[in-house]
């Protein structure tokens, strides 16, 4: 095991009705202007919204609110948030909904707390300070309410990049499964897809690997793959929805990568560029780029690629582990070709260039080259 | 999966020579006037007290001393050490040591900011300030790094009892399995035992058991098994040694224990009894009471015992898992038996009377009565 840090001051306050109190949580960390931030009606139509305004009045903290934030969240709509903050005078960020609200109010809590451009902190500088971060996530996918990390596109330079910092944990997130039924299941899958992607990127990078972190990460990847069966079949599973829900943030909140020295994110920069360009789901960008990122990748460390195949399939070639992914999830419904999204002639190469650039940003270690990414994209056809 | 509230924000500080900046984190905590907690000579002898108060002199911060903490740490020790902190003015409290010493100094921490008696703490009273705690481990096996209990004995009453509070987290824990080298084997195998234990109370006691949890419980105790093997065949593996020092921590950090709804740690009680009036060491005491209490409690979570015997040892048979587990406690020297232990005739009764009175404090959800502690303790002869 390599030497390292680790601090996690994130509360969750996991499981039902757990929304109700957040106006008494936030009120704990004395919270007391609260910006709101939130993405379509869907949050208003299933009554969360009043839920949440209701405990934020109950415990006196006074809000304005910014919604319509999308999938894919872009650095317009940040800077849309973070005026509004400044303006009103906001001490605390509210996320309401997925992976992508949350990134962007924290991208908001940093940015309103600095006079220059927020991107800045996304092109390498540190932000130093932010607004209170609550979040209650209806989405379990990214993570992103366990950890200090936000991802996000800016749209003129088609840069899909992300700022980690201690100042971005988010104070008290809100995991109630139960508001997790109401996700589809095109984006149960596609977040399936970015779990297990979460999952391997390390497990197969690294090049320390202590076997009791191989040991959580393979935990977590059962899990999801057991629970996304479940719910594919009963949606309303309620424990099955709990454990797809906390293993999505066990994959991304450190634990599983500690100890391992360096590591990258390969299929991450790859597909940060293909949904920068085409703005496919993160999710299914990820179940086309990875078996073929695999193929492509496996000989350079065989013994785990064949410790994945067994652990995870019950198989004994590193090949045919990558090949009952790919099957899987062609089973549950992601797609697993780069047709399937339509990304194709101009707009592929735009994608390459876009992957090619952004290679040096995501410290992946080995150079990806026009060759490499031409060879992975081939296999992913 | 059960509600629960989560939140951990002990900072790890985890490998090679991480004590030389202890100054430097106790810095970042503005840590003045320090009071430094040890056990025996062996701090001393080894060169870590001089790396310890050369990083405390560089960074400004002064100190004075607290040594002689034992194994089965007592409340008189306790007292002591609040009354130097006390009069000293420490601001803080630095733990050099294993398990016995950041408990005496997480107790002396709140002692020190309390006007009476530090153990009505341990009798339910909720602690609401405690000094600064930090630590460097020097043995792996109580978890006390990463969270926040403390467990000390009466001497004077014979309870060897818990306390726990969100102020007794350490700010920061540094682990350097280099400095656990020195460890004698006996210790290592008692520390063993004391994870699995850690690992197995919920395991086995809680009704609800989420998948994911199991997972990551059973890759703790194939850590510990695995790495307490290859240690006890070469003591300096470091991987090995980092691996074990880990999964000892993770085991009782309070991530294995989410969702559960209620549990217990009988096994924790009656051994707690059995330390407290025979001081055998803790680990030892486990050892010996696991196998009986799991044959004892077999039938009431028959599928889960079946499970373990399969997960951790290949077998069918829930007895059988048992049996396995209690024949490598043999293999690698733990006792089994209460003759081992010297626990017999009087003191057996005595230990027998302190279990049972300790049975409301430890939340035992089935009554151990008389009766039922007769029987464990038959399986244990």
């Amino acid at each position: 095991m390599e030497n390292f840090s680790f601090c996690n001051p994130v509360r969750v306050e996991f499981g039902k009705d757990k929304e109700k109190n957040i106006g008494k949580y936030m009120s704990e960390f004395e919270a007391k202007k609260a910006l709101i931030i939130y993405g379509s009606n869907r949050i208003k139509n299933s009554g969360l919204f009043d839920v949440v305004i209701s405990s934020l009045k109950e415990n006196g903290i006074e809000f304005t609110v910014c919604g319509g934030v999308k999938s894919n969240p872009v650095l317009s709509k940040v800077k849309e948030g973070i005026e509004i903050a400044k303006k009103y005078g906001a001490d605390s960020i509210l996320a309401v909904g997925g992976g992508s609200v949350l990134d962007s109010a924290k991208a908001i809590s940093v940015g309103a707390c600095y006079d220059g451009d927020v991107w800045d902190f996304f092109l390498g500088k540190k932000p130093v300070k932010a607004l209170k971060i609550f979040d209650i996530i209806t989405l379990a996918a990214t993570g992103s309410e366990m950890n200090s990390g936000a991802v996000i596109t800016n749209e003129d330079t088609l840069q899909k990049y992300s700022c980690i910092s201690p100042v971005m944990f988010p104070k008290v997130s809100v995991i109630n499964p139960e508001l997790q039924k109401s996700v589809s299941r095109e984006y149960l899958v596609y977040s399936a897809s970015d779990v297990i992607a979460h999952s391997i990127e390390a497990y197969f990078t690294a090049k320390n690997r202590p076997n009791l972190i191989n040991l959580q990460v393979e935990a977590n990847i059962k899990t999801i793959m057991r629970t996304t069966e479940i719910l594919l079949d009963k949606p309303d599973d309620y424990n099955a929805r709990a454990e797809f829900a906390w293993a999505a943030t066990m994959a991304l909140n450190g634990l599983t990568h500690l100890g391992l020295g360096g590591y990258s994110f390969p299929n991450h920069m790859i597909e940060h560029a293909m949904s920068a360009v085409s703005d496919c789901p993160h999710g299914a960008g990820l179940s086309v780029i990875m078996p073929a990122w695999m193929m492509w990748y496996r000989d350079n460390n065989i013994e785990q690629f064949k410790r994945f195949a067994y652990e995870i399939f019950g198989l004994n070639e590193a090949k045919d582990g990558i090949l009952a992914l790919k099957k899987w999830f062609e089973k549950i419904g992601t797609p697993t070709k780069l047709s399937e999204l339509k990304i194709e002639g101009e707009i592929l190469d735009e994608v390459k260039n876009v992957a090619i650039n952004s290679t040096k940003k995501y410290g992946v270690t080995e150079f990806y080259s026009k060759k490499v990414i031409d060879e992975i994209f081939e296999l992913a056809k």
